[in-house]
């Protein structure tokens, strides 16, 4: 139960395009490619996102891939 | 329907020259060249526009590319 | 008309010098020098601003430049 | 006693998914990878994070490491 | 005089001691090192500050140069 | 005297543990390494914080070196 003092901070507001577009992109399973603004790039599936990350699977058995959305420059489906 | 929960955030304000500028490329699908803060570019026409991220496409049957704004450093219609 | 539900968002604060400077170089038309945070630089002329853009215009017949705010390193007057 | 003046800040929002799963590194001192948008890179085990860093132990011996979160691109557990 | 839609924005916090370090420069006009993220550095004086930009004289007789607060990486009085 | 219209902004949050820790780092007087988005070094002593800066003494006799925190990568204890 969350404690009075620890209010919710805001959500992710699903009304949005964008957060819906990887919304679908999550639910589908889809394999995205995600480029920083440091130019690093990362294939994979997106798992979850939430008002500061995304969370990736990059390859089969390693641990998922926290991306700070403050860090993402460019992000597309693969097919 | 939005839950009560789920309050809707900020809005795009259309009142605003940026956004407006933004929608009439939208409206008349102008090509348009975006330069990022990083360096890459993207030529494009975009298909929609909300407070986080600019969808572009960028050649026929390829997926929407979704571009941060906090990424952008310029943007400018190609004709 | 702007409706019920797209509140307007915050406006220029016109008594701030930075956005007064700027009011300035755009009535009196002057030539600027803009420096991104990328190194890219651009001179031309301010048409308008807003909260999250310039728009400059850089060669006769071109379109306008939009440059993103937070993209700015320093602006200055070219004479 | 925290004075009237001194209103406590934002807390951290346990209930996003991104706050817990770093609660979690830190609660079995995983291994961690840090990759910074400078191309940075930091490996060791987070101790602490808040709303503005994360403290993180790299080498034994040495003091706590402070990394800035809007400086994180992005953060993956190394097993 | 300010319309009511034209709200005033946040104001500079004078209490603030980096705020009230800088306003002293400006005061005795204390030439400074101003280095920004994109590694550009400038020296010069320190005319004004708003919550937004330095607006620094470089050189006699050169137009003011605005420098964006979010692109400063340090600054440091020359004497 | 602070006028009505100066209302003061938000202060340090010092229930945060980062803040705490830089607290703690400039009653001791310990001198630290702060590494910067840009990739440049100081070290030094830290001798006081607010919400939008550092303030080190790098070199004896040299002018207080105020660094931005958004600029801020990481920082650690010397020792």
């Amino acid at each position: 139960m969350q404690s009075f003092f620890e209010r919710r901070g805001p959500r992710l507001d699903t009304t949005l395009p964008s957060v819906r577009h990887v919304q679908e992109l999550i639910r589908i399973r889809t394999p995205v490619n995600v480029v920083l603004l440091s130019g690093q790039e990362y294939d994979g599936v997106i798992r979850w996102q939430d008002i500061h990350y995304l969370a990736m699977s990059t390859e089969p058995g390693t641990p998922l891939l926290l991306i700070s959305l403050a860090a993402i420059a460019s992000l597309r489906a693969l097919n």
